[in-house]
């Protein structure tokens, strides 16, 4: 059938390619301005990988809603109201289903991704989330994986789930959207600790990071009204390979460049998203040392050695 | 304080050496026949550690149990009941503590460490358990962790905790003995599998594992009357960086060698492990799906690329 890939960049070309490779009609929309389409426009090619012929491009969003009914979204997670309000004013998606296929919380508002989205569009369409584990290269070399579909119906993730299953991909489904979104998004802010604990030689406290991690998220994702299990799923711990052990993963590069005194060339998104969950945790008195602690290293410019220490190796505490 | 450790293998010496550091007087025992006490007696060192001079060595257990009211026990599981008989057969051990510093189950029996140790001891006597992750090496270099002690009364836990405590090591105390012993055990179950995505070249899988993994685990654990929730704890989730992500790991190693059809010199720990829980999963009518693919692997020599896609790329579920 034919699917509608909103953004242009890495995941989002992943997300094309993917479509294309398992028999579907792919339409590829990108900004104006936007240098990732120009390129693939020009050299269907970007630093990951090579896009079929047959793959259309535009930048006219109309284009790209009228081809599909399958519109799945993947661009940067601040930018996502301003593009939503932007398909609101085309009405030209009735009936449709949006698949958001990224990560983060809108720092503004502390609002989850699917949240943003339902304020901006009105009247009748189904909404699912696209997470979890999954190097690019390692699909392109045809290494599989497993993912998750979240969304607020079982219906909506099944039917999702039967358009994009392949041998490359097997999907779990859930119905909790909170535990979801959080937990995917919170992910980075454990690649970010994952690093900074690298970049001090405590690489061995990544076990206790772990484990004390999921456990301080579940509270706050328990508090908000998901279920605290969703945590220990594909969509946070099925994703710590792939952010807590991986050389590439770009918010554990952060942490490990930032405890190092390397520069670097902007705040990875996870300094956002625990922005985005302390704001969250102060709303509903949960306590986030994870998160605590990382602002206090990055914003408060706090000495990293000591404050990975106090959260690590604090008094007595029952599991 | 006075602490003897049985037990004279590379944990066992690890304790030796960290209960004089943070400043007891330590005896270490070994069996007759054992080369390990003979080559610490002649040279105080083996190949991880050094241990100070002061340290006592005695092939004698009863000069062990009456040197100290804390006891380390720290030696191959299977051999456990053999040392708890002899133990016994002394009477020299009322009002004292023993604290398990070992994982894994009896294979025979399929009994908890803790439940053969209070099968054989008879009378007045407090068991406690110590595991969770840290690396021997990390520790000598003075990089701390966290671990955790587990009994069925917390005070016999804080107890202990307060004798062990130090900036080198912060410990957690869990009330559920079930979840902990057998969650401990069941990390090097994992540690094969996540050696066999590796040697398969299957490692951003290793995500997935560790979410299935503890899921499976938990069904098993809530089963058997303990905690659900322990697994995702130290004892368990926590000690995956040691095992599943370190190269130094003897499971995983195994894992990786075995599918790779590399020579071995004998079965992983975790071998045995993963036949003690499926005799329990059975008993309980518990499905691991995990542990039975390493069996199939390991025991009945089915194809491992095939048996692990199985695994993963099972049909439309619900996490």
């Amino acid at each position: 059938m034919n699917v509608s890939i909103l953004g242009c960049g890495r995941w989002a070309s992943f997300h094309a390619w993917y479509a294309h490779h398992i028999g579907h009609k792919v339409t590829v929309w990108g900004r104006e301005n936007s240098t990732n389409l120009k390129n693939l426009i020009t050299t269907h090619k970007n630093e990951y990988l090579t896009l079929p012929q047959d793959i259309n491009f535009t930048y006219n969003l109309n284009t790209a809603l009228n081809f599909a009914d399958i519109i799945i979204i993947s661009i940067s997670s601040q930018q996502l109201r301003n593009l939503a309000k932007q398909i609101n004013e085309t009405n030209l998606y009735q009936n449709k289903t949006f698949i958001l296929c990224m990560k983060g919380i809108e720092v503004s508002t502390g609002k989850r991704l699917s949240e943003v989205l339902t304020e901006e569009l009105h009247g009748s369409y189904n909404v699912g989330v696209w997470v979890g584990p999954g190097h690019v290269q390692d699909f392109l070399q045809g290494i599989p994986n497993c993912m998750v579909i979240s969304a607020n119906n079982n219906e909506i993730s099944k039917k999702i789930i039967q358009i994009f299953s392949s041998d490359l991909i097997r999907f779990y489904y859930s119905k909790d959207l909170i535990g979801t979104e959080i937990g995917a998004a919170a992910k980075n802010v454990i690649g970010i600790a994952a690093g900074m604990l690298d970049g001090m030689h405590y690489t061995s406290l990544k076990g206790a990071l772990m484990a004390r991690g999921t456990h301080e998220l579940s509270n706050l994702i328990k508090a908000l009204g998901g279920n605290g299990m969703t945590i220990y799923g594909l969509s946070h711990l099925g994703d710590y390979e792939a952010t807590l052990f991986s050389p590439y993963s770009n918010n554990r590069r952060f942490g490990e460049d930032f405890v190092q005194n390397k520069p670097f060339n902007k705040l990875a998104e996870g300094v956002s998203t625990t922005e985005a969950l302390l704001k969250m945790a102060n709303e509903y008195k949960i306590e986030l040392p994870i998160c605590t602690t990382i602002n206090k290293i990055i914003i408060d410019h706090k000495d990293p050695k000591q404050e990975l220490l106090n959260l690590f190796m604090r008094p007595l505490k029952a599991e």
